[in-house]
């Protein structure tokens, strides 16, 4: 999708005409501060569209739509706390609100707005399956998709805003394989003042395959089903294990060369 | 190159046959077990081909090439120490050995041949460059990339003898370029046994870019030319630093998610 800026009731409502062409999916991921927009021009600007988890319209909007189609959502979500902003990431059940993810590396002018994310990188149990969220520029860091995996991350949701071309969807097959779990970018497209978003979300699987591809220039609501088994089997080989061969003991080694 | 098993004497022809195609080179980088092979039949075989560093015929001739040619070597090496073979990568100057690193991540059957490795990640500094080595199968754990990136390092040589078509190709310029590092892939082709090695040895740069790349099937000398300066740049925007922007203490915290 295009998320308008600073328009979130038009983006409400683009949210919950996208959810309706998948009515069966189970767990749906959009985009990067998809309530706000990105690319705010004031600090006002970037106020007016933000809200307390606690008391968000925006979240009872996502609430909403988890319970008429018996889903999960994980949101971008402009969050307020306070008089701080986080560039944040919400997970919402039919149950309820379950949690958030706060951006852990924010990229270039969103260190105007938004505060660092101070929660780490908490993975969720929904109905067995275990989900990780990270946030756009994140997907530059190892340690944080690693983390994750080894937290048992079976998905991890990554709602984003990417502007530079063709990176970040080279890499998530990347992370996916090496962790072994599935990957569910899903970026905005469009244009905000000076940026443009480069859209082509994926969904990857452990073996680091493309599952599927949304364009780069116009909405789409791509859904796929997977085999959740396939992000427990960390086996490359019958006698190799991307995680019990990792050697952390001798990782943590000052090493004087010679 | 084809490392021919058990024939160490025609491997450091061949080496020196190759070498001398690329006469300029500061730094050479040699596949994974280029001295002995691969696929051992036997503990015994794999014995007969191993050496102990301090008196090695085959390091002596790296040593040779070295000064002949005034560069450096990384060479895969099938390393004896006492009685136990480790998978290792030796680093050979003109000025004499310069160190060792023993794979950590061992293969599927190199399990039944080589000690996993126990000298961590060292990083050389080279007349003002800084390498480390990685072997094969590390190239799966994204924790050793970074911690060699962490402690410096410009260059990453990487002696391989890849099995799996393409994994490894695509996974290479993205460690590339999260890392800001240059790699080099050596990796050999040719069959042994039931194994058949996928070549297609790759030089990549900091932006993730493959700078060259040679054939899956043939022997060949691949050079570039690289200002090793683009690995000290570690800015992906002038706001944006790929090491200074790591959260190691929200990495570090234990999370109870909610």
């Amino acid at each position: 999708m295009a998320p308008v800026l600073a328009e979130v009731t038009t983006n409400m409502n683009t949210i919950a005409r996208l959810i309706d062409r998948i009515p069966d999916a189970d767990l749906v991921v959009l985009p990067e501060l998809c309530n706000s927009g990105y690319n705010f021009q004031s600090q006002k600007q970037a106020l007016q569209t933000a809200e307390e988890i606690s008391d968000s319209r925006y979240i009872k909007h996502l609430l909403a739509l988890c319970r008429k189609y018996n889903c999960h959502i994980v949101s971008g979500f402009n969050e307020r706390e306070g008089d701080r902003l986080y560039n944040s990431a919400v997970l919402v059940s039919p149950g309820g609100y379950l949690g958030k993810y706060r951006k852990l590396h924010l990229f270039f002018n969103e260190l105007d707005f938004f505060t660092p994310g101070d929660c780490g990188l908490p993975v969720f149990n929904i109905g067995g399956c275990k989900i990780g969220m990270l946030i756009c520029f994140d997907w530059m860091f190892p340690e944080v998709w690693r983390i994750m995996a080894l937290q048992g991350a079976d998905i991890i949701c990554h709602p984003s805003n990417l502007v530079i071309p063709g990176l970040c969807q080279r890499a998530v097959p990347v992370h996916s394989l090496i962790n072994r779990i599935f990957i569910i970018t899903a970026n905005r497209f469009g244009t905000e003042g000076n940026l443009t978003f480069t859209g082509l979300s994926l969904i990857t699987d452990p073996k680091g395959e493309v599952l599927c591809q949304a364009g780069a220039d116009h909405e789409e609501a791509v859904s796929v089903e997977i085999d959740i088994y396939k992000a427990r089997n960390k086996n490359v080989t019958v006698r190799n294990h991307v995680i019990f061969d990792r050697r952390p003991h001798e990782y943590k080694k000052i090493v004087e060369p010679g």
